[in-house]
């Protein structure tokens, strides 16, 4: 099968997604980091947008690698010459080698939102495509709503692309738009339409029926070589194709040539550098690259794991960089707590009496309602507490934490810490902007002479999860905090009545990690 | 075409997310609110599992309205007799009409998990299906690994199910266990599997393809009348596929018969109320469902919608219950407030001074971090105190919480308050289980003489849910407060960076709101 050219738009349709907010240099570490993973075409934005020209400007300094740098508009307004149309004038002004322009396929669109007749629309494809093509631009054409246009007139979406494709554009793209359109009717289409176009022809795929990915690689089954997408699916309303994912069916699982295969393995690293600048969660349940994607939590799923990986597993998760976690839960018997030892360079016997005691404080614990999936550092010093592996590092004699709200409508909150360290008692106090963040403002006082190392760490994460919600105000609750440093990342756990005292005991494993970590006396 | 039956495994499948750990009342309260929506089945959970047991003897006293409650399980053992094995004893202990359980399909489990031979694989199933049966069980039979299976071993694959039909299964259903079939595969194998059985099929798809809900609606666009899945997509790993967005593609698009068309408006509520239960953030790009679902950003886009929604949407918001959300119009949501208030019997007009001023507080307060979806009564205490519809009952003038560990280990939690309330100044304090449980009793400590019918309210339920989780425990949190009397429950909303200010707000309104339902002067 012919390879297929994968055509990335995080930059411009990515950036409709709510909460995503680029800048400048944002959108170049993006387009960067894309271009080293093999995407061949990165969409960088509107050049019609001020913001946009700057990023393009950036890119004529210091190009891509390898990957075509796409600037992005719309055929010429039904009022202006093409040569003095604004949006095609800053297409020619990005001066970059490939442009992509779109234009209008569903006939409810041309009458009810532009008020031009279907005739003076294919003038305007045919103008704007071959002015840009006699400039020597390779052009990329995207038929906006091809599918909601071809279930409405279907002579004429394919006539949109047949001026365009008569005006010289390179590629046509099926665009849908509203991502409304069932695999099936997607299907039925393109083997209406496509035998009629000869030049390359691509899926831009939305997710309004969580379909996306399935129309793209059905698209590419059935003999489309250009696919559009986004990384981790990022787009207005329900996204866009999630690239990611396709790469990992079409080179994991189909065997179909795109992206390099060495470079597969930079498939989750990049996913996550994407959320990471675009500052969205990374979602833990995304295919092939999400932090839950080769998890496993049953205790039987993780015995038959354990004789065969291939039992659970779909792919191996290392090809494409991601790695198998198998999770500590009541449910899930004596071997994770042994291999999880492991990783801390703990030796546990299955038959030991230790790793019962262990097994035994779990159980204990998980009763109560503390939970170590997402607590690998509180899990760590458990077992190393019950081994005694360690002495404390230091003792906690009282904490006082007082929330003050004044007549004035001002709120107050302080902490006040008496700790024993190396034999030396430490009397302080401090504020914060909640109880928990002046408690914790508060040991990192007392303690940061006796240990600086923990200045070089913060906390990046605080969950709160009541147990047993029934009881009102007077709940259980559980805390859950994750901590990192300049290397790593380590999450801890506590449990209370009180969520106060439930913040301090996360906080405190969460330190106490931090010192075993940096190996301190 | 055929009814579609919808099976749902949220409290079985879903459980096993990463981060969801349902209580019992959580499960019971999730099945009850998909019995409402028209779910034909729910599977509740393992009954050899102790807690699932009480779910299963909560639906005994109390009946779930139209739903089949399901036990599910595995086939005996391979050494021990049906009718002396524990797993298949349990299922039968739990009292359902209907049971679902799952065998081995693929060779390689059979050989390299089990280590026994294909045939007693197969004298497994038999026994396990037939006595199930002979007790007056409807059965449904889950082909566990049934693709993968057949890409080992398609004889044998079919032969499994062909065993389980022959001895009284009800449903075969092929399970995508691993979730890494792709849809073209998994069409290949069911067109050559389906036609050798002459029981209900059914198909139960796994994400981790990002395909499961292309491949459960390809399986019903191919002869499969049951789908199982769970709400929201939950499951280990990438999840299952997702009901909600099964049955907006089944009824709102394919139109095929699933759940009552007079519920489809439901599904949005019954989508959000799961994740609240499950504790966990409903993704805004979920499709049909999902609160950026129908957003509009650009301006473009925008005003095409104005000139005819079904250019930019490829169905209507409401059909499914959820609502088009015009981000830079100030005429985005006042449809829904208008429609709220008048549930309150308030009466706003579109182009009221007041119908903008409360859009206006509305739009600040949602940016904020505040959300009404589960605080109707905090909804309709700010209408009615925009609309100066009350008087205040009461004013505070300064609270102080202080929560200590004292050096025994011990913790305690007091408040004290200063209110003024008719003129006269109450100056009390109480303690409590922690520090929003101390305020709580302070309060009503103090309103309790002037307000006598606060006594008969309590709290019910309590949340917090941290927003910007990236600030650590500087973070902003939302607390969720659901309170009731003998006749009513009602939810109400606060937001600080503070959680004991944040708990006060939701204190406050629900006292407030508890007051004016009464009617208090």
């Amino acid at each position: 099968m012919q390879k297929i050219e994968l055509y990335d738009t995080t930059l411009r349709d990515g950036a409709q997604t709510e909460g995503i907010s680029y800048s400048v240099q944002d959108k170049a570490r993006i387009a960067r980091k894309l271009d080293e993973l093999g995407i061949h075409f990165i969409e960088a934005g509107w050049p019609a947008n001020p913001k946009d020209r700057e990023v393009f400007k950036i890119f004529k300094s210091r190009p891509l690698k390898q990957a075509g740098l796409v600037a992005f508009g719309a055929t010429r307004r039904s009022d202006k010459k093409v040569n003095l149309d604004s949006s095609i004038r800053s297409i020619l002004a990005a001066d970059t080698r490939v442009v992509t322009i779109f234009g209008k396929t569903w006939d409810l669109h041309i009458r009810d939102v532009l008020g031009i007749s279907l005739d003076e629309n294919l003038r305007m494809i045919e103008d704007s495509v071959s002015y840009l093509a006699a400039k020597g631009k390779t052009v990329i054409y995207d038929c906006e709503h091809f599918f909601d246009g071809h279930k409405s007139n279907p002579e004429y979406a394919v006539k949109t692309a047949l001026v365009a494709q008569g005006a010289g554009a390179s590629r046509i793209v099926f665009c849908d738009t509203n991502g409304g359109t069932v695999t099936s009717a997607l299907l039925r289409i393109i083997h209406q339409a496509a035998p009629k176009l000869k030049v390359t022809l691509g899926i831009h795929a939305h997710n309004d029926l969580g379909l996306a990915v399935a129309n793209s690689i059905f698209a590419v089954e059935n003999g489309i070589t250009h696919v559009q997408g986004t990384f981790n699916g990022y787009g207005e309303r329900c996204g866009n194709a999630d690239l990611s994912t396709i790469i990992g069916i079409l080179k994991a699982k189909l065997n179909i040539d795109c992206i390099a295969y060495r470079k597969l393995k930079d498939l989750t690293k990049a996913s996550h550098f994407v959320s990471e600048v675009s500052n969205l969660r990374q979602q833990p349940n995304q295919p092939f690259v999400g932090s839950s994607a080769f998890v496993h939590k049953g205790g039987v799923h993780i015995d038959a794991m354990l004789k065969n990986p291939k039992t659970y597993e779909h792919i191996d998760p290392a090809l494409v960089g991601n790695h198998r976690r198998l999770l500590v839960s009541e449910l899930s018997g004596k071997m994770p707590i042994i291999l999880k030892a492991k990783e801390f360079e703990l030796d546990l016997e299955k038959k030991s009496p230790q790793t019962e005691k262990i097994l035994k404080l779990l159980q204990d614990l998980e009763h109560k309602g503390y939970q170590f999936e997402a607590a690998d550092a509180s899990f760590e010093i458990l077992i190393k507490r019950t081994m005694k592996q360690y002495k404390k590092f230091f003792d906690l004699e009282s904490f006082r934490v007082v929330v003050e709200k004044k007549p004035d409508g001002r709120i107050t909150s302080e902490a006040i810490i008496k700790i024993k360290v190396k034999g030396i008692q430490e009397h302080t106090a401090a504020d914060g902007d909640g109880p928990v963040n002046a408690l914790d403002n508060a040991l990192r006082k007392a303690l940061k002479s006796f240990y600086p190392t923990l200045a070089k760490m913060h906390l990046s994460d605080f969950k709160v999860r009541v147990l047993d919600e029934k009881a009102g105000t007077a709940s259980k609750v559980r805390v859950l905090i994750q901590s990192q440093d300049e290397s790593d990342s380590w999450g801890t756990v506590g449990v209370s009545e009180n969520i106060i005292e439930a913040s301090w005991q996360a906080l405190v494993d969460s330190a106490e990690y931090k010192l075993l970590k940096d190996k301190v006396k």
